[in-house]
């Protein structure tokens, strides 16, 4: 599926944490490292594992822009 | 001020484009472009212009994970 | 590519409606329809038409639940 | 109340998973079962339960189009 | 329609600025002003109007931290 | 850092809960009282606790209007 979100930045999975219901999923994007709170459920799906190839996908509404 | 958003990618303004209310922000982050979706007023009161240096901000339950 | 939102509903578009920056674009999921703003760049990108068979996707933290 | 969220897709709640602080409920919407994640307190103060009619809201910029 | 969404701060209109497919609403909440973004259809249906009694709704999840 | 999310407001916190992953920070804006859910690792990274002042922001594009 191709997706409307604007942004897909490609990583590597570093580290993957789970919670009761919500994991946190961690990506090496080329030095800086995005973190991404999804379900459990889209972690087992998906079968995330670390070192694994994956994208960090957001929507632009979703991003801001800071500066100093 | 600091912020809790997980994600703050570093980076600089390729374009702004000015809607009626909406504008696209676009900032390259190393490689990747990152497209933002502010509000005009956000633009005009943080004075961005292109070609300076900036931050994409996401919160990390806002970052989907996405694999091949 | 695959992705980690949970919600993905089959429909199809019924409207288009491009705005300055921001469209507006409605998918009939089975009698519901359903309302997205996206970027224009994304309608463009994905050649989205009326007519066509097209999925609303929705992160799971996106949605909120009301009861009468 | 009224609210100005564009999506507001009527079923039957399914289940409810409450985790730490983050519950998972989902709704039949007709065919289709969305996933929400909400606070437990949400689930608390609204009295969900499985089997209750219930509505999936959803803003419009937080819907994606996908496409095959 | 009673909403899981956690934050529904009362307070008065100021503004309305519509632009192509996006509205700016703004309403004084008892000494600050919280800006939304919603659709013009969303104005249009709820029949917004400057100086009326309104909410500003709010998912918790949507909601970040900040500090000095 | 200056950041273009529109609704920043100053209050004091007045509980934080932690999960498994996601904690729920709460924020009296001056009567009102903001729930925020953000990561574990956001309340520790910042120092947050009891007492502090703190401000709940809130991106414009995340904020509904609620009418009677």
């Amino acid at each position: 599926m191709r997706i409307s979100a604007r942004n897909t930045l490609k990583g590597r999975i570093v580290s993957i944490e789970k919670g009761a219901t919500t994991a946190h999923v961690r990506i090496d994007i080329g030095g800086a490292v995005v973190t991404s709170a999804i379900t459990n459920a889209a972690v087992d799906d998906l079968g995330l594992a670390e070192g694994q190839e994956a994208y960090a996908v957001v929507k632009a509404s979703d991003v801001m822009i800071g500066v100093d």
